[in-house]
Order: structure tokens, then sequence, then C-alpha cells
């Protein structure tokens, strides 16, 4: 059941009730409110959740991996148990399918499990032991040895376009509990419903699997206080955000002027860069058109990697495809976006790209839709204006795509130079044009965080070798992922321990490697005992 | 021959000569200013080399491990080839003994060679492949894999009290060069002549090795204006640095205003807490004393780990270690520290501190001493009086040390838990009284990033294990270590490819697995081919 509480700690609180600042979610298929209401968190809620949080950091990085892995996976378990209450709401909040909001459930259950099992594993600490050499001169070598530990509480801001996946349990909160760092969670105002019925399956898990209780709170908020208070909290030491750009930094420049600075991971906007050859122009712009006409509105668009901007080398190959593209991307029924004003920032992102002198509209979808229904569009533009016009560069959240017309190679090697950091980029290519680009595509990866070949950026795999971020502003640190089970390295640091004793070491560094674990030991990887 | 000149890339160069922007060195043990006149970089001069930087960065992030390598064990022979000559200006530059410079020589010279075979063994990239699954439903999985790859551009500051091992060519840059970063060196005013000559050394080595031109340069500085135009400076992707919380805090604060935001690892000042228990105190007070009053002396107290908050519980034990202390501690000669600004600065904050209410000064060493020589000096303080003054919490650079007499366990704790994040935590006690301890020793292992037991915190061993960093203000990331070769993880972001063709793949991530390194294959790790 819903209440529209904040889960402090394992208790149920609506302490803003008396205040009125309370607030509804909205369906945006048949475009009324739900009916549910919400309660801010207040004031005292969020310290209160704080400081259940640091006392149970005191027990909780302490809890063996084990059980940490009984906990993430019954989480997992409970999510499950929601069922079809969690679908019904997921929908209800997002106008999004049946079909994706199983999915997206899957892809959440599979990355707690896959945390589970790293867990059980439980060389991710990246144990490291260097044994002492007492008779070394001139001076005698202590014994040092290094483990990877948790962080502290965690603040995770949920994403708008994952309910799921990027949200309450999501990757950033899956990784935090992981590497043994309670979570706070900010819950995302216009998916509140489905964020407090994973809330409430996380605190289930947590009393069933013995946690301490404010290992988890789930904070609702619908302004920007709550995160606000959450970050700038000297008992909060990291944050994950999903996000827009303009978010995400005043998060990050709130977090580094803080007494005491702490790690900010946002993973923000992108545009996705896709370059096509030439050659593949030519042999298979028609398959290529149909492919990335789905891809532009897989989701109606809202996806993190969503490919915006397309460049290829003017000519009679290029004006075929965008031919083609538009043909084929009017074909597609529109599709639902997220909420109103996620639909209004798109229609207002769009007309403002389409203002500018010299962008061409190829395609715009100019049948009557519904309600908060998008229309895709397809724009064109040279080359140089591209260059010129930096506003160009900046992502329309939505099914939008824009076709730069590059003079030449060299052209395209200085656009490709000049964009912001990216999620992805991707190269459409015959294998024997690709040497005559060398330079293009190194441009390519000094500016994005992941590169594909001949296929299209969005569906982010979870799996060790993902890599999902990149350079600023594609994220904040691009020295680590958000997605895959080396996520978790963003909520840890390395501890050493010198000539400590080896009953008090954790079972991690003790002599006899109890748990198993693969370590590096006098600078040689091995799982034996010393 | 030292020039007094920049290097920008492989030139010398000296355009501020005519504005009259130049500096000179001082010998502190003599007192006087040495001969050679220093000409700080100009912003023409620090443009050109970022954008060396830069162009050079194109073709070193290519260069094979092994070549760079051959590349950085060639800076080590150069530096030794430099002999005398460096040895000789060190001594006249930081009034430390020869044997402390061949000390630091040799530190250096074997970070560059550990780094060297960190990159012949090749596996510190973390390469990861997850193979496709062309027949997974209900969709296929993409080919990915992932490698750390380098940042771009490092600027390194280098520390007034390791003008060799934390400086031009020490662990900043010798791990960023690994990294394949390319590095600019802010020169540290006051060892500009062994800057330069370890910096002749480096472009040496890149020539010999045919590095590109701009993957080192030298920039001399006397201000804060060299610096703050290389952390500005939008060709710029990361910064390392040691020295002062002030100093280290501003330029993070700037890199996080910058339009993209850069890391910056900073590490920092750190009063290394001592805890002492009872029991080992009344068994071993007198050898403690003497060990300690060694610690706080070594090399003037201007090591990072100076010992400089000694904390007990009060008792005819703790009395007797603070008289044995006083007694061994000015039994020892008085000796030089770096600079007259440094000793300056010793002076002041001691008396800083010393007009604090309630601080007994226990020992002071009170007879004439030459010019630059610093007094030891130990303090001691009340817990209460402790807790309530936090301007106690800082650091006094040099040979200073303060006892904190706690009533019981439970002040002791809430001192250890109210101080700020420390490079150093050490517990000196008996093996059976530390399970009563166990929440002080929690409370430590929070507060810093390593552990010493029964030791002292002084040293820093170079190997794999050790962490030299932790919470803030110790560093500005606890996530990271300065010293080691992980070191290389502050200057690297992971990187995806995905259904890249085996052929245009670098070796490290090639099917046949050339280098022969250890992978993470399907999140099984091996040295496998696919």
């Amino acid at each position: 059941m819903i209440t529209g509480k904040n889960y402090i700690g394992n208790q149920l609180s609506a302490q803003g009730n008396q205040a009125g600042k309370t607030y509804k979610t909205f369906n945006p298929q048949l475009n009324i409110e739900n009916p549910l209401i919400y309660t801010e968190a207040t004031k005292e809620e969020i310290d209160e959740a704080v400081n259940l949080a640091t006392k149970a950091f005191k027990v909780y990085r302490n809890v063996s991996g084990k059980k940490k892995a009984e906990f993430l996976n019954s989480i997992a378990d409970e999510i499950l148990a929601l069922d079809s209450q969690l679908i019904d709401i997921y929908c209800s909040e997002t106008g999004l399918p049946q079909g994706r909001a199983m999915g997206e459930r899957g892809r959440t259950v599979g990355q707690l499990r896959a945390f589970a099992e790293l867990l059980n594993e439980g060389s991710w600490v990246e144990a490291s032991i260097d044994t002492a050499q007492p008779d070394r001169k001139p001076m005698p070598k202590s014994d040092i040895r290094k483990m990877l530990v948790p962080l502290g509480p965690v603040v995770v801001f949920g994403a708008s376009n994952f309910p799921l996946a990027y949200s309450t349990a999501g990757g950033d909160t899956a990784a935090a509990l992981a590497a043994g760092c309670p979570v706070l969670v900010k819950s995302h105002p216009m998916h509140a419903g489905t964020g407090e019925l994973v809330a409430s399956a996380i605190i289930k898990a947590a009393e069933k699997t013995g946690m301490p209780n404010g290992v988890f709170s789930n904070l609702n908020s619908s302004g920007i206080e709550v995160g606000t208070q959450l970050v700038s909290h000297p008992g909060v030491k990291a944050v994950g955000f999903t996000g827009s750009i303009r978010a995400g930094r005043a998060l990050y420049n709130l977090a580094a002027k803080r007494e005491e600075p702490i790690p900010v991971f946002a993973e923000m906007g992108s545009i996705n860069p896709v370059i096509i050859l030439p050659h593949a122009l030519k042999n298979r712009g028609e398959a290529l058109a149909k492919t990335y006409a789905g891809s532009i509105t897989l989701g109606t668009g809202q996806f993190c990697t969503n490919p915006g901007l397309l460049l290829g080398i003017k000519g009679d190959a290029l004006s075929s495809f965008i031919q083609n593209l538009s043909d084929e991307i009017v074909k597609i029924e529109p599709s639902c976006m997220l909420h109103p004003n996620i639909i209004n920032a798109y229609e207002a992102n769009k007309q403002k790209a389409l203002s500018q002198a010299d962008l061409t509209v190829v395609a715009d979808f100019d049948n009557q839709v519904k309600s908060n229904y998008a229309r895709q569009t397809i724009t064109t533009v040279e080359g140089a204006t591209f260059l010129k016009n930096t506003s160009l560069h900046h992502e329309v959240f939505g099914p939008y795509s824009m076709v730069v017309q590059c003079e030449n190679k060299e052209q395209l090697e200085q656009i490709i130079s000049k964009l912001e950091g990216q999620l992805t980029g991707t190269l459409i290519a015959e294998k024997e044009e690709v040497s005559d680009y060398v330079q293009v595509i190194e441009a390519l990866q000094d500016r994005v965080g992941r590169i594909i070949y001949n296929g299209v950026p969005t569906g982010v795999e979870v799996c060790p070798s993902m890599v999902h971020g990149g350079p600023y502003p594609a994220s904040t640190d691009s020295r680590f992922t958000a997605v895959g089970i080396h996520s978790i390295k963003r909520w840890v640091r390395p501890f050493s321990y010198q000539d400590w004793p080896d009953s008090l070491l954790p079972d991690e560094l003790k002599n006899e490697n109890p748990l198993q674990i693969s370590r590096l030991i006098n600078n040689k990887t091995s799982t034996d005992s010393i």
C-alpha cells in the first residue's frame, strides 16, 4: 500500500502534512493527476534520516559481503513480490507501456543480483598485501595491507526517465549498498508512488536480513529544497545523480562549496553523435535510415543515449539518407512523454533550435497527436553553421535529431573535436574506409565514454565492460561509470593497515585468506594464504 | 647547467626576462640567497606549453606501454646521471643534508622504475571483455570491451618538503606519464634549480626515447599566477598538488568553478593522531618517548605524516611519558627548516597555539639556535579543552607535537570522531587491551587513510598497498592515493568499445591478447586469448 509518507529509516513519517507540503503525481496518458497525495520531507525528517544513516554506517560497514549479498538479493525478491502493483503504478506515473515497466524491473533486479554476486565472490575490494622485510637495509620494511572501504552515507537522486533502474533501488543505490554505504534517496516527484513502493521493498528486505535501521531512507520532494539540504548535510559523504546538466551541475557546485567537499557523480545530458561514413551511407543508407528512425524514437526519445546528432559528408548519399530517415520517422506512431513538464521542455527546446538561422526541418510529424504525445522531428544543418553556433550542440531531450552535413573529412574532425563530452559516440562505416578516418575516430574517442561500431547508442547493456559516463558534461567525473559492477568504485576509498595484528584485520586481509579471494601479494595476484 | 629558464616542451624559454619577473632561491643553512636567477613563465609561455601538451597527447596516448616504460626508465637514468650536481643544488635550496637528498633521489628513481614495471607488465589498464551473444533473447548482446585510458594534460604542483619525490619527477608526474598524460609542472619557487635540473633529465629522456615534444614542460613561478592560469586553462584535464590546505583548497575551488570542472587531487595537511593505550604507556613509556622524540623531529618535522597529536588517558603513566618525551626531545640537536618563510610560519603557528588558554608547554628547546633552525616544542592540554577549541586541531608544520590528556575512553573516542580527516592514525597498544578500545579504533579508521599499529607514522613506504591520502582535508578526494602504483588511477578513465572490429582495437583488448595481460573475460579473470 502506498501511504504518501517518507521512510525515515524503517519508519513511515509525514511531518510535512501540517505545513501543507504535499503534491501529486501525474498520468500523462490520461492527462490527469493521480489521486494519491505525497508529503514532502521536512528539515527535521532529513536530519533524522542522515543521523540514522550515520549510526547505521558504524554497523553496516562491518557487515560481511555474504550478508550484504543476502540483503541485495532480498531487495530483488521483494521488488518482484510487488508484482502488478508496482507495474501499475509505474505505468500510471510515466505513461510508459507495461512491457517497458517489466523490462526495467528485470534490469533493476538483475543489477541487484549482479552486485550480490560480486559481494559473494569478494575480490572486488582489491585486497593488496606487502609483507614485512624486517632485515631490509637501510630501513626495515613494515607489513602493509590495503583494501577498499565504504565512504559513508550516500544520497541518490532518482532519474525521471528510469523510475526503477536509475532510481530508488537502481544502479546508484545497489552500488552504494554493495559498497557498505547507507543510502538516502531523494525521491523523484514524478514517480513518488513507484519510489515509495520500491522503498518499502528495500525496508522489508533490510528488516528480514537484519540490517541496521537507517541503512536506507526515502525522502519525498517536489522542489529543490530536500535535495539541497541533503547534499549540504555534513553527514552525507557522496552523491549520485542522473538527470539534466543544469540540476547536476548545481548539485556539483553545492558539494564543492561545502566545508568538507564530497564527490558527486552526476550522469547528465548527451547528444550522442553518430558519424556515418560515405561508403556505409552509399551501401546501406536505406537500412540505416530505418534503424535510426527507430533509435531516435525509442522510449519517445527519452534515453540518455538517444542519438541527437548524425554527421555525414555532403553529397547525394547523405541527401538520400536524410530523405529516407524523414520518410521512415513519420511512419512511426508518436508516443507519450513522461510528464507535461517534459513535453513542454521538448517543444520549447525544439523551437529554440528551429529558431536558429539556416536550420532546415526535414521531417516533422504533423498529424494531430494526443496530449503529452511528442512529435518526432528531424532537422539538417551545414557543417559550418553547426561549428559557429554552439547553441545547436545542446541536447533536445525527446525524439529529435539533427543531421549535420559536413563539407569534408577535415570539417567533420573539427566538429567532433569541438563537441562537449558525450556518453557515447557511434561510427557507421564499411571496414575499408575506416583507415581514412583515423583522426576523426580519435577525436570522437576523446569526447566520449563509449564508442560503438555499426550499431545504435540506445541500449546500455549492464555488464562489467560497460562505461556509462564520459567527459563533462556527460558526467561530472569521467573516471567512473554509472552502470555495471565497477560503478561501486564511486563509493569506496582505499585504506591501509600497517603492521596490524592478523587477528584484528578484516577477513579480506588476514594471512589465511578465509574468504578465498584474489589478492595482490607482494605485487603478484594470487588466492594463496600467507 | 642551470639556466633559470622554463622548459616549454623541449625548448628553454624566458620571455618574462623583459618584464623583470625573476626570482632567486634561498640557502637556509647559510642564510643567504643563492646566486642563480629564475624567470617566471609568462601567460604566452603557459599557453604554448598547454597547446604543445594537447598536441603531444594525441601521440602520447597511443604510445605503447613498453615505450612509455623506456621513457620512465630513461628519466630515472638521466636523474642519476646528474649525480653530485643534483645533490649539491638540492642541499643548497633546502638546507637538508646530503643523505636525505640521496635517499629522496633513490625514492624518486624507484617510483619511476616501479611505474615502468607496471607498464611492462600491462595489466593495470583493467581490461574487461564481455563477448557478444547474438542469439540472446529478447535482445542480442553486443560485444563490449573496456580499458583505462588517459585523461589528458595534467598539471603537477611540486611540494616544498620533497623537492624530488613529490615534485618535478615525483609520484604525481611519474603516475601521469605512466598513464599516458602529458605533464606540466608548476615548479616550486623554493627549489627552482633542483626543478630545472630534474626537468632537463625528463626532456633528455623524452628526446632519447622519441616522445613527442610537449609531453613535459616545466614552468617557473614565484607567486600564485602561474598555477592559477594553469588550473584555469581549458586544455588542462587534471591537477596534482602536495602542500598546504589553504593552497590546495584554493586550487580545488578554482577547478570546480571551471566551465568544464576537472579533478584535483590535493594531498594536504594532517596532524596524524597517535593513540597510546594505558598498558603500552605503562610497559613501554620510556622507549616510546624516545621513539616519538625522533619521529617528531625527523626532517625537522617537515613530513606530511609528522605526529602532531598524541593522545592518552590521564594518569601517572601518561604524566611520566610526557616527562620522558620532554627530556628526550630537548636532547636532539635542532636542525634547519626549508626556508625562512617556513620557519616563520612554524613560529607563528606555534605562538598561535601557545596563546590558547590551558595549553601547557612541557618542552621547548631554549638554547640559542642558528638562523632558520627550528626549536622543537611539546605541549599538553586537557581533553575537554581540546574538544572545545578546534583551533588546536590544526597542523603546526614543524617539530611540534601536542599531548592530549583524556579523562577516559569515552572522551578519547569523542575526540577522535571530531577530528578532521587525516593521512594517518597510529595505535600504540598491548595486544590484550585492544579489544577494550574497538570503538576508539573504529572512530580512528573513519578519519584516516592509513592506520599503524605500534609504529610511527613518518616513513611512507612506496609499495602497492600504501595509501597516502585520506578524508578531507588530508586530501581532496579520499578515493585515491598519492603514493604507490595505484596512484595512476587518478589520471585515467574507463572507456568502452562496443562491437569494435578486432583489428582496430588497442592491443590490450584484441582477441589474441598479444600483450599477455590479465583480463576480465565474461567476468572471469584470465590471460587467455578469445
